[in-house]
């Protein structure tokens, strides 16, 4: 129990390393012995937790998509409306991401590019976790006839596709100095979206 | 003038190498000799023509667009209903991108990847040409009174953001191959999205 309580906390401050050094140094030039002078253990320490930078750099993303997922989960739990929940969760997932790299936008290129194809194939794990967060709720508002019928992991995917060219990955540097307009343009889809989905009664 | 008109042709000669050679070499091998006798001319006639490798990798790129805007003018123009148009559009600029780039799915990762900063600032314009095309579609809805009031500008961008994810650029090789999928993935938000700017009568 110990040993995984400290496998956890290494691989931790390592990512969080990462973190900081992607910011200071870009990816390409970010080195395993950077790495390990700055959370302060020897090189071999993290050739223990990860085969090599590029998976080191893929799990920072993973980690990213972690707390993520914890955000999504808590607004899914919560008192919310299912069409205020799902508005929530979709803004969250753009302006979390967004956040998360912002520190280091002048970079992050690199990084994107470097990684371009291992990125693009994890992304789809990513977003199916995302999406079973997002049908679950679309559940919840059929079952109270908020939202109209239809497949709730359809439907959900929908709303990830729709705000997934606002994810890092999909913006330019200048972009990501935009952070309110990035924001505005999640709400305008995602509230068409919601109208999309949402029962009218009076409807024929 | 027949200058003008051999001007285009030999930079259209020069694309439609690039295009055949992005397909054989991909992009970091294809050299501008490779292409100067694909077209049968010289180097330096090349260079006339376009300043860089990256020059002509992008301007292939703004050709395709170039391409796929007419095809929108032209269901913009057609006798379809306003909604039927909407969405067309939308699959065409899913279904065109991906058949522009099928025949070097292999290769277009490396090419994407090399020029990711300078596509990402480009796509802005391109988006933009596009975007304009709808919102004269969704101008038409509005005044039939399909569709609900609101900036056409903004709901037009909303279709493309949506539909962003699914172009070549936010695609892994795999999903290359997969086009009847990434064809229904598009359905599915557009049919959404039109229903959620579709004005219901009968609604209070």
């Amino acid at each position: 129990m110990r040993a995984t309580v400290q496998t956890k906390e290494i691989r931790d401050a390592i990512l969080d390393a990462t973190d900081k050094l992607l910011a200071k140094y870009g990816y390409q030039k970010m080195t395993i012995d950077d790495l390990a002078a700055e959370v302060g253990i020897g090189k071999g320490s993290i050739y223990l937790h990860f085969k090599s930078k590029e998976e080191i750099a893929l799990s920072h993303v993973d980690r990213i998509v972690d707390r993520l997922c914890a955000r999504l989960e808590t607004t899914a739990a919560s008192d919310l409306a299912p069409d205020a929940k799902l508005r929530q969760m979709a803004l969250e997932r753009v302006s979390y991401r967004f956040k998360s790299v912002q520190h280091y936008s002048q970079s992050i290129n690199e990084l994107l590019s470097s990684l371009r194809a291992k990125l693009l194939a994890r992304r789809r794990e990513h977003h199916a976790r995302e999406a079973a967060i997002f049908a679950r709720v679309i559940t919840e508002g059929q079952k109270k006839n908020l939202f109209i019928n239809g497949k709730p992991t359809q439907t959900a995917n929908a709303f990830i596709t729709a705000t997934n060219a606002l994810l890092p990955f999909g913006l330019s540097t200048k972009e990501l100095g935009e952070r309110k307009e990035i924001e505005n343009k999640a709400l305008t889809v995602v509230n068409i979206l919601l109208r999309g989905i949402t029962y009218h009664k009076e409807q024929s």
